[in-house]
């Protein structure tokens, strides 16, 4: 089989943690394990100083769901792990609850019900690993992503990283930068799996192995024509740029830096490239860019960004921090009672609240049931996302998802998309 | 087919930058292809403040290129992305070069070339993208690991990140963990994937299903055995360890704390088990620890720590950096000229240096074919690893890899070891 880790067929059921078996095993024992369950996904704050979050990797969460079975070779795995009761128990496991939840590409909030899953004890907690491992990596690499997307003010960004992360994390990293804005990625895997744009340039490596600059340049444009993108930083730039024209002609497509002052660098190839006659020549620029050094860039004459590191990391919060606990059992609310993590028991829904000018107010997080008035520019936030098992039908694509989210950052007050450290955009409010 | 993200069969080719191809047929098209070529992996610096970094992930990465094979779909994938002449070039690929490295669980330090490929230029560059991902994932983590491994003063670790980090990672991390020394995983995958132990005690959410805790403690025991981990911070700690000691007896296996001032709940907790008779039940402490927390535990009463966040994130540090350069080409030294990078051309070795009682000294990097004094208690660094594009017999096991990195650690003067910011524990020489 060929088809990469993202491909079909492969079991997710191993991608758990262990205590999540074993727990089914206990309850199986002493009959809980059909108890009517509710289990929440929320993060209980934003990463330090992070005014959003972006809700992402849900459409990849419910695939794997439907991946979610143990077949032989699981099982012989678990044989020492749980007793024979429960090896037949998870051999005909197919989750058959509802999962509710907040949209791909939605904000969310400290509290937000991101996610809802409805159903037995045992069908429930099992899928506990695999969801926050999903949500928690996507998410995080989303909420970057925008950000960067927000300081790049339009102009495109290229994801990447996938050297700088684990080679399936790449693919995700990728999927979750393009749901944020980003344009394209680098990563093969991601354009097959996700059908994102792939893009590329050239690495040092190439002008190395050359003879000189000029020749690799050559080269590079009789293989894939003037519209390609030179790299001119290898030995001197300002020569670089004279030789990629050289090379290509006034229709090179674009030359691309990744090393040194950038803003400085970027002008004086702006003013060469032109004063050469290559005035539709892009710049684009990489090299440890994060949102901050890309919105330090706004006044200069930029095409385009390369990301790698900061986005694929999340721009120091690789993980969104959420988590999956069980609030209400046969109807009945729970909760942990401890001081230091708060907590609410109860199934839950959430408003966000819009002024007429649809500039987003507040997060009206409420239990399920209460009366909680829905004005004419609010929104319920959940949406049904798994019935009887199954994914519903007409889920959103990627794109949608990213149409959402681009809708959704424009609604947020205008502090609210600082860069800088501060508050939740919008306070969420326990009804 | 079965078997989890880590199984043998999937294609890794896509896992991949789209440059990488396009370079690789553009140099079919100009000849340079067949260039034979040198590149070398290294990391021009540690991340901020670290004194070592440990090679993880070699392990992972000579069986991933194995598996570094464009069948049918991959080619289809990638037909608008190359020619036809590449597309054929890559139908036959098959890595067929050398690399050597430092074993897995060996330390390095900024300009340590940890993996040297040598091969055509076509060969070796299409490498790079997965090579870096793997390493830059796994001894990202490793390094972190061996950390808290230091700071744990020989008590046992379990990782128990998987929820906070993409699922296919989570198993990565799981293994670099384990190399780095910690005892367990709760990770399933990574138990039958990297045969690492697996441990798990229950969640929250087990005692808020019952109707009371010590109805939740009796099932665990009934089901586990009263040799299992009891969680008692759900409601109130003195009152739960009360009831874990009534429903399983003074042969209680171990009690979870993962909430509050840990230190202090040990020290009461302990107290109040000696008192009950339960003089063997260990305390297991969890809750957002890293290396600095679990120092800070090292004169209260605990028998072991379950760490999530902090090791799978890298604890601040989530990539390890490392590049992959065009060092040789036919012979040829070659390096990009650039103020900001420092490069340095040529295939290259490295010894480290020893004192007689064991304590390494330096980290001498050269010229492979310079003449440099290997005393009798010097190391010389880079061993084979393929040969002939196939991994070389009798590579260490992943058990192995961790008895190296356990002695290399030792060798590390005592500066080296502390979690402070600083210096590289040794510095490299450039002979």
């Amino acid at each position: 089989m060929s088809g990469g880790p993202q491909a079909g067929g492969v079991s997710t059921a191993l991608l758990t943690d262990r205590y999540e078996l074993t727990m089914v095993a206990a309850a199986l024992a002493d009959g809980t394990a059909d108890r009517s369950c509710v289990f929440e996904v929320f993060a209980r704050r934003l990463p330090d100083g992070r005014r959003y979050g972006v809700v992402a990797g849900t459409g990849r969460l419910l695939e794997s769901i439907t991946r979610f079975r143990f077949g032989d070779e699981e099982l012989a795995a678990l044989s020492g792990v749980v007793d024979a009761a429960t090896l037949d128990w998870l051999a005909a496991y197919r989750f058959t609850g509802e999962i509710d939840g907040y949209p791909e590409g939605e904000l969310y909030f400290p509290g937000s019900p991101i996610l809802t899953i409805r159903g037995t004890f045992a069908d429930a907690v099992i899928l506990e690993t695999l969801a926050l491992s999903i949500l928690n990596h996507d998410s995080a690499i989303a909420s970057a992503a925008a950000r960067m997307v927000t300081a790049a003010a339009g102009r495109p960004l290229i994801e990447m990283g996938s050297r700088r992360t684990h080679e399936a994390s790449a693919v995700a990293a990728a999927r979750a930068a393009y749901l944020a804005g980003f344009g394209a990625t680098s990563n093969l895997e991601a354009g097959r799996s996700h059908a994102i744009p792939t893009a590329g340039t050239a690495a040092h490596a190439w002008i190395l192995l050359h003879d000189d600059e000029l020749g690799a340049f050559r080269s590079q444009v009789e293989a894939l024509g003037a519209d390609t993108t030179l790299l001119v930083d290898t030995y001197d730039i300002r020569r670089g740029v004279e030789l990629a024209v050289q090379a290509a002609g006034t229709g090179l497509g674009a030359i691309r830096i990744d090393s040194g002052d950038l803003g400085e660098l970027a002008r004086q190839a702006r003013e060469q490239l032109d004063a050469l006659g290559a005035v539709t020549t892009r710049i684009v620029l990489s090299g440890d860019l994060d949102e901050y050094a890309i919105a330090s860039l706004r006044a200069e004459p930029v095409d385009s960004y390369g990301v790698g590191t900061s986005v694929v990391t999340g721009s120091g919060a690789p993980t969104a921090g959420m988590v999956y606990k069980l609030v209400e059992v046969d109807g009945r609310p729970v909760t942990k009672r401890s001081a230091a993590k708060e907590s609410r028991g109860g199934a839950k829904s959430a408003v966000r609240r819009f002024k007429p000018t649809g500039t987003a107010v507040e997060e009206v997080v409420h239990a399920v049931g209460s009366r909680v008035p829905v004005g004419p520019h609010d929104r319920v936030l959940p949406v049904p996302l798994v019935r009887g098992g199954e994914p519903v039908p007409d889920l959103p694509t990627l794109d949608e998802s990213r149409e959402r989210l681009r809708g959704a950052l424009v609604s947020v007050p205008w502090e609210g998309l600082k860069l800088s450290r501060g508050e939740p955009a919008i306070p969420t409010v326990f009804a």
